[in-house]
């Protein structure tokens, strides 16, 4: 996915076991704080990002700790990021961390983070 | 989810047998489109649905004639919306349907249209 400049990248815990519909709404729970993230802060950033398409691409972590350091170097890199914490309502005790979106922010910065996690 | 005055409702093409990252994806890019579309046309639902924290439920459809019909309701009722086609990268094929983001909106106008729905 070369043509594209910006993406957004949502790492997800596995060890949770979330189910299809689950982790489908929580990732897009981390798609839409984090892209509101950067179209308040870097907006230059999201606008290529929505003109080129939205690039996202979810990825999986296998602990919360791990999330957690992803949010640390994302974080020390100043990018745009949303920690999701579910209510708990359904399948998972309230206030599990369940994913990160990282970006949208430049491909090139994204990979140092994320570009050895496997898709999810 | 009586609390939610406003939510956003993501239907799903079941019929297509995406896996879970590539279904997270497609729901995430209805997700925010739709939610642009709406802070676009309709601020002040944006708005409200983002401080009652963003309400979304992701449903399964069967076909993409029922996603064609649910457009065409939910235009009807010129609700904010994104009809989603893959770019067919990997696991289907170009321009292929696979969901609809409805809203953020009254939950009692989406409710109408999506209620009888399965969760995906």
């Amino acid at each position: 996915m070369d043509e594209f400049q910006f993406k957004q990248v949502i790492a997800v815990r596995r060890d949770l076991e979330m189910g299809k519909g689950k982790t489908a709404v929580q990732v897009a729970h981390a798609a839409v704080s984090a892209a509101e993230e950067a179209r308040k802060r870097f907006t230059n950033w999201w606008e290529t990002w929505m003109r080129e398409g939205q690039c996202k691409v979810a990825v999986r972590v296998g602990s919360e700790e791990e999330i957690f350091q992803l949010e640390r170097k994302s974080r020390e890199l100043r990018l745009p990021l949303a920690l999701i914490r579910d209510r708990g309502l359904t399948q998972i005790e309230p206030g599990t961390t369940t994913c990160l979106g990282i970006g949208p922010a430049p491909s090139s910065v994204i990979d140092t983070l994320t570009g050895n996690l496997s898709l999810l």
